[in-house]
């Protein structure tokens, strides 16, 4: 069972897709899949409810549009420099000793299939394809052992990064990676009870058909539990949060020469056992 | 007219200071100052209501605790190095040619006269008085001429820091920003119509009785109209989301020799017509 949005721009309903490929519109569960969902078990609770309504429960119209597979979040935490050969692309000269930590506006949340816009001004915007991991339970300050008891799921984000804003205009990366749709997140929430190995999930990124970004979650120099772990020390991590685990070679940023994407660019991606993203590149427009 | 909420912590009511010194329950109205409250014109709603339900209104019973003067955020947004003389105690050679922005994790909001915790293994905690400013209408690439216009108003915050997480393990302030407790805001949200003139308010805050930061909001480098359509450029602003637009000189880290928190401690700040806070320093012990 995998758990996804549809409908329109923050509008979305609920839904769930069964292992038969089956689309349920779980609209009339009652809840969205946010902070408090995750808090009140309610993967759980959803699942016993489908024992008995599934049945009933609506099948989703083909031709929707995935919205993000989670509510906005409290916060999307990301992590830097977290696969050697990026962290060297991107110009380091020694590999992080601690996980590089920021931030990214949740205003940015949008869903796998939404254009990206390329913000007004920017010269300079990547993609980044990465494992996120969802939070299911309130934590601060837990051990790298149990860690994985407050992980409730994963999905496919692509950390969109302006590297202008990121890189060149005064420090601190927040401002190159929190425009509007810079944070596709989805098609699905998968449940972490089926995701045998969350350390070890081939990803990939193609550029008008063209994969450039192919790795495996295995390359990561901080794996998911330190991960948790470790942010934990440094703040409370609320059910429903998203951290961002890093993306591997083969941006933009790091080609010779860098380039970056145009109008009309097409970018998809996708990580194995959850599921593919495509979004087209548009320029940013006056409302 | 002053807004404040109070009550146990993440179960707090709003209320209402009138010019008369009188503290009123406003839970009658029915919301909380939060993102929808401001979104939907709450503050000329609320003043309505109070037009025909203040004097039915239970007043607020002496003794009780302060919270946060909003409800959480999708965002703290702050603003780094934004007083000369702060940029130069902290290290910097020349000053921000641009607003360094960075983010607070959201978990870190409590009430003005809280404790703060020392985080574990913590030894370098230390204190910025600032002013935030807190966005009434959602907004995107806004000019600077239009910018106060999505204002709501402003508070008091107390930017707490943990300097080593800050800037001694791997880059990225964020991590220095956001332990539980490092984000007291409050105790009065004061709305833009009850400021006079945002720069150009005295901020101040003491140590142990000692005056130790003590400034004007006219000192700012970049000040609050700017640094809205700024932002705005790299992200969306949501209502009721907060900027926090940087310390004055006088924090720990400026110290010859440098010091910082230790528990026991009694930091005391404020700013002209906003109110003041208390904190007083507790360790981090395990619950």
């Amino acid at each position: 069972m995998k758990f996804f949005r549809f409908g329109a721009y923050e509008q979305e309903k609920p839904g769930v897709a069964l292992t038969n490929g089956e689309l349920l519109d779980v609209s009339a569960f009652g809840e969205d899949y946010n902070e408090k969902f995750f808090a009140t078990d309610g993967l759980n609770r959803l699942a016993d409810w489908l024992t008995t309504n599934s049945e009933s429960a609506p099948r989703v119209e083909k031709g929707f549009r995935f919205g993000s597979c989670i509510a906005r979040p409290s916060k999307i935490v990301c992590i830097g420099m977290n696969y050697a050969k990026h962290a060297y692309e991107s110009g380091a000269t020694e590999l992080p000793k601690e996980p590089i930590v920021f931030f990214k506006s949740t205003s940015a949340l949008v869903g796998p299939n939404d254009q990206v816009i390329i913000p007004r001004n920017s010269v300079k915007t990547d993609w980044e394809v990465e494992l996120a991991v969802i939070i299911g339970k309130k934590t601060s300050y837990v051990e790298e052992a149990d860690a994985l008891n407050y992980v409730a799921g994963y999905a496919v984000h692509n950390d969109y990064s302006e590297r202008e804003f990121q890189l060149e205009r005064g420090g601190q990366w927040v401002k190159g990676k929190s425009n509007d749709t810079f944070a596709p997140i989805g098609p699905y929430f998968v449940p972490s009870s089926e995701v045998a190995n969350a350390n070890d999930l081939n990803l990939w990124l193609s550029l008008n058909g063209k994969k450039i970004q192919d790795s495996t979650t295995s390359d990561m120099i901080f794996h998911v539990p330190f991960l948790v772990s470790y942010l934990s020390q440094f703040m409370t991590l609320l059910p429903g949060d998203v951290i961002s685990t890093g993306t591997p070679a083969g941006v933009g940023l790091g080609m010779k020469p860098p380039f970056y994407l145009k109008p009309g660019d097409v970018v998809e991606l996708g990580i194995e056992g959850l599921g593919e993203q495509r979004q087209e590149a548009i320029a940013w427009k006056s409302l």
